[in-house]
């Protein structure tokens, strides 16, 4: 295989960089984590899932400081490559994150959407690299967002088939 | 034809449903209510509109129930369904719901969005059972929403060439 | 060429219309303003950027009138196309703009929205044509946005390989 010495190197970064990856339990609702369409998927809105089965809550602006913000955007990363880990087997199928949708549970005068969803941002930079992990961006606020997260965050991803 | 013993079948459940495809009316804005592009079908936002030419408004967590704005999202959903029969000519003809952008009109403190949402999804999965109905969501809360329209929902769709 | 006549013609009806592409600087965070995957580029939120280094802010019902906000959104069209235009090379290569989403800095009762966007995409049908350059849309309010700019534009764009 061309590529089989390139495989195992996202999830060789992600273990370098002490991330474990746990992934949300399935939605109960009619819906899925993931779904794959030719070279593309699209993975659901996800929240800052904990390792303990909770999940980090609170208002930008009100309740989190943006350090707290940062550190949930970061946790919903980890849980966005949980889920497309669990889609298609191996990250290192990862050809380019190709667009990110940060969505900030934020009060209507919170201006430092950007800064928080660098959260996520960085955290895929850093398991991809610049040329596949740099992507397409949106960081809005949103005036409420389910049970309360801090932040939900979608992504579209290009895989090799 | 191969497919042609399913093809009729979307319609047959919607019909035995007793569900009425009802189109809004065409935007009169610069745009439109569905874009093809190769084997993907984008659907603008749609809202809640009623046969006779309403839309449902309110906001959750003031305005409007749970109950409510689960109808109000399945009413969202016959309207994209209605769009996407105008488009693409038979319901059969789609392979997968690939991606629900469900935008709850909320207060700042409201946190049910998925069973809001979940009047779309529902409602997507009766017509195209599991495997094709179920899809990659967000279900998030806006502030504000076009003539004050109770939930907002957009969709992909990959569909058969 | 078969398209070689056609070919400078979305540059000339941009001149035409005196529209200067200005591109806002690139960001200084972990992400790009545009991804192309397959025949799809993928544009990050962009906000409206003026030829001085500035952004358009304030919030719909509050603070600016809804013809501020539409020249807001037709400022953040230029935006988009100029960065569009440094990722393709050509704007002549657009064969469809797909999708916009189009998101309003606004009060919770705010109900213009649809008005709001047309700004762009009044634009984008100007320099476009009606054939290529109609699109599906959201027009949605947020209760925030970065440095609070008016309103923040995605795009999802068809091109010719």
């Amino acid at each position: 295989m061309l590529y089989s010495s390139a495989k195992s190197k996202p999830r060789k970064t992600i273990d370098s960089l002490g991330i474990q990856l746990t992934q949300p339990p399935s939605p109960v609702a009619n819906y899925v984590r993931a779904v794959q369409t030719g070279n593309l998927v699209f993975l659901a809105g996800h929240g800052p899932y904990l390792p303990d089965g909770t999940y980090i809550t609170g208002k930008l602006g009100q309740d989190l400081s943006l350090e707290e913000g940062y550190a949930a955007a970061r946790q919903t990363a980890i849980a966005l490559l949980s889920s497309l880990k669990q889609e298609i087997g191996d990250l290192s199928r990862v050809t380019r994150i190709v667009k990110v949708n940060g969505m900030v549970n934020a009060t209507p005068d919170y201006t430092d959407h950007p800064n928080v969803i660098d959260g996520c941002s960085d955290l895929l930079v850093s398991v991809f690299g610049p040329e596949v992990g740099k992507h397409a961006r949106a960081a809005v606020g949103m005036n409420s967002l389910p049970i309360g997260i801090a932040v939900e965050i979608e992504m579209i991803i290009e895989i090799k088939l």
